[in-house]
């Protein structure tokens, strides 16, 4: 049975969108798992379904961007979820789609029933260097150590692609524009955007270069942000109807085409299989203008126009919003913003959006198909995911199917023990001492957990290594952002008890004579 | 309909093992890209299905143990796969058995019919330092901020199992001890093992203390490796009969045991229940015993021994080979070896070769139920598979329908660009000049696709930025590890000739008097 039969195969189960949501997109002061939960209530608020089975994460480099792994894990707790499953799924910037991916099979399967996805990345913290180090780990070793970053590769492609198709230099940026105007004003329509100001033919021409022929306004910007959808095998007005993945060559240097992306070939091929349609039958596209020039070969590869013709089809207007097929009507990535784990799940979001009606713009055309394309690496990892509406009403079908709706399942946040006042005193309630210790810390170095006397535990380094012993009643002190603690041994607690009982005795009237019950050795 | 019901639902596809294979553990000379071929090689060559449909690879910080992300990317076109769907899944030390988890609802649902499942990690070519300060990324923030590290952590959690179930310091270093030397013992009959050779009471007893109660030997080493199955919906002589997934609370100070891991518990709970059995019904189990306590908690938490038994069930040598549940019967973690995102694969890897047996030793009960326990990070994101031998011959059922035997699709790996002889001359393919650019290189950079001699493909940097054009001619040389290029200008051209041609002349008899065509412009 060959790949495609089992495709065919009726024994896979619909899939459903439910609730979707997402942050704004920006420059934010939250955290990465802030940003997470944040865009979960969100999707929650709008859900039927109100519990999940299981978590999937997209995020693509959490461990270099906040210094965090195990993100899986710290979202479920963020959450309060603690206990669900939850896995994280990594393809590089096409990272949320991937999540949205699995967590489609995990449903299709029957093994859970309702599973929230979510996508997310925090970025602007570092420096636009820093930042660029990291992105640029996705592209080939050697092109990288060249100095190649992602700009100056997709750069390259935009060269070769003016050369193939005999655009001059004047009409590839007069058509590069065009996608920024375009995507920009798009933007100032989306309450979610990063940017929400349209740009003007003036703003992009004096925009700086940042790898010819690329200027800033066809980058996409650094971004923070998070989205979230519940997916779920009963019926609601919005089903996926089709879903597909692919790959291509990691390096430029490897590649057979500079001028499309055989990875979104692939991908679509597959999803319009699945939902058995063809590339006409799209009413509109959320796709990865990371760079303006792949918004246009992105369009050429899900054949909705012929190689080469993408730039036409952007000139005659047909990819804005009044056109045949509106192309990122959100903003696309250029203006909703980049957060690199976020994008895959956002760009669904922003269609089931747009499906429902819940937009500030409206199409020509009636939209009842959506298609949504996201990019991993330099066209290396791609997803391709097909919305399509239902008649049915947005709610689950049948409610008394339908599980309670029960208040979102989120604990309190935990509170950073930094920022809670802190009692001073507390007992050892495991510990240990530590020979190989990390980098900054000598050893031997006795590390405890202490439950202080709110109740709360917390993980401190002792002042010496000695008489350390579960139980033992300890004193808690911040130094830094650390905590320190030290074991009142038998001797403190004498003098602790002789010294209360000075001061108690000097606190009485003069008059009456005390002995003190026991002299402090000294 | 609960989470219960649906997994109880038959319209799930069963998912069999066919191959298996790993790398031999230990410290290798390898690329993590490199081990992962090679795995995914073992497995192919021992497997009836040659064809896969899609990669699921378990890594779990390659971002920061090789600096390289877009893993999944990397792989696919390492193994000549290239086109591949291909994903990455992570969950910290786990993250193999994620990755397996997550390939098995993408098979249960009928979107691939063949998957192959990978996980590895190289981190030997790192300091113990640096490593442990990776391997920390997976602990809580505040914790971490102490000088708290995974062995830290896992002592505390000793410490208090000790306490709890009133050990002597002395009782329980001897229990301890006799769980290294068990999986000692058990790993010199694995060629695959970092640890081949058994370890004697002096040995353990002398090694250096590396967090009190935890010795060196009571630590699984640092490992580079790989494993590879190929999973499938065609029936074979294994079946998953069962596979849960649990999370826990990632800080220590946010438990509320301190001698278990409710992830195990959760997990195990929804694999019994899959597999329609009971804990008694296993007849081995490979667990994540990074730290011996592990092994022991872990055997308490899947069910085998009530809760403050598991040590005792070690000192009545339940546990070893010969007993009645021999538990890492490959060596474990332990002494085969811990390259993090490998080890949730190899567990599997090493439960269906005994179940095959092809094991070199064998236990007094015939083992027709294996189960596989995996720890991602301190006990924060487990998984449970249970593999169940059938009574089919280990090929596929139906030879007809299995797809041809063909030879592995792995094209010639892609020869390092510095490990081949270079031409010294080349044209562009494309170009760019970047003026954003990363940390060491300064703007504005010249960047090009050259097309060697030899036809190759090579990222090269520009000496200027002039001249610069799809198709024109360079020269190229390598300086250190980067290429450089200078555009063979019309002006070069025209030196180049008269050069030849002077050279020529040169070489002709004197008699003959010859004028040059052409003067050259000083």
């Amino acid at each position: 049975m060959s790949q495609q039969d089992s495709v065919k195969s009726n024994s896979m189960r619909a899939v459903y969108v439910a609730g979707v949501g997402m942050t704004k997109f920006g420059k934010s002061p939250q955290t990465l798992a802030e940003l997470l939960c944040d865009a979960a209530s969100n999707s929650l608020s709008s859900s039927p379904v109100q519990e999940v089975d299981a978590l999937y994460i997209g995020a693509m480099n959490p461990e270099e961007f906040t210094g965090d792994s195990n993100i899986a894990s710290l979202v479920a707790d963020a959450l309060g979820m603690t206990g669900l499953p939850a896995i994280r799924v990594e393809t590089a910037s096409s990272a949320g789609a991937a999540a949205l991916h699995a967590a489609f099979q995990a449903v299709a399967s029957g093994y859970y029933q309702h599973v929230l996805v979510l996508g997310g990345e925090k970025m602007t913290h570092l420096s636009t260097s820093a930042t660029t180090r990291v992105l640029a780990e996705v592209i080939d070793k050697q092109e990288r150590r060249c100095g190649a970053t992602m700009p100056a590769l997709a750069a390259m492609i935009t060269e070769r692609y003016r050369k193939k198709y005999r655009l001059s230099r004047s009409r590839l940026e007069q058509v590069l524009c065009r996608v920024a105007i375009k995507n920009h004003l798009n933007g100032s329509y989306n309450p979610y955007a990063q940017f929400q100001q349209p740009i003007s033919k003036e703003t992009y021409s004096s925009s700086k270069l940042v790898s010819t022929p690329l200027r800033l306004y066809d980058c996409a910007p650094i971004t923070d942000g998070a989205a979230a959808i519940v997916l779920t095998s009963e019926p609601t007005d919005i089903a996926i109807t089709g879903i597909g993945h692919g790959t291509g060559p990691l390096g430029l240097g490897e590649r057979d085409s500079f001028t499309s992306f055989p990875a979104t070939q692939i991908a679509a091929s597959r999803a319009y299989q699945m939902a058995g349609i063809s590339p006409s039958a799209i009413d509109f596209a959320e796709v990865h203008d990371a760079f303006t020039p792949f918004e246009i070969i992105c369009t050429e590869d899900l054949g909705f126009f012929a190689p080469g013709k993408g730039w036409q089809a952007v000139e005659e207007g047909k990819t804005s919003l009044q056109g045949t097929l509106p192309i990122n009507p959100s903003g696309g990535l250029k203006a909703r913003g980049h957060p690199v784990g976020a994008s895959g799940v956002a760009q669904v979001v922003e269609a089931a959006w747009r499906l429902r009606g819940n937009s500030k713009t409206r199409f020509k055309r009636e939209a009842r198909r959506a298609l949504c394309q996201s990019t991993g690496g330099l066209g290396s990892n791609n997803f391709v995911t097909i919305l399509e509406r239902s008649d049915k009403s947005p709610a689950i079908q049948n409610p008394k199917k339908a599980p309670p709706l029960s208040p979102v399942r989120r604990r309190k946040a935990k509170q950073p023990a930094d920022e809670a006042a802190l009692s001073d005193e507390g007992h050892i309630e495991t510990f240990t001492i530590l020979y190989v210790t990390p980098d900054g810390f000598l050893p031997p170095l006795a590390l405890a957990l202490i439950r202080d006397g709110r109740g709360r535990l917390i993980m401190a380094q002792g002042e010496d290594v000695t008489h350390l012993k579960i139980g033992r009643a300890v004193f808690l002190r911040k130094v830094g952002d650390r905590y320190l603690f030290t074991v009142k041994s038998h001797l403190r607690k004498v003098r602790e008890a002789l010294k209360n009982l000075l001061t108690r005795a000097r606190s009485l009237p003069r008059k009456e004579e005390m002995a003190p019950s026991k002299k402090e050795k000294p």
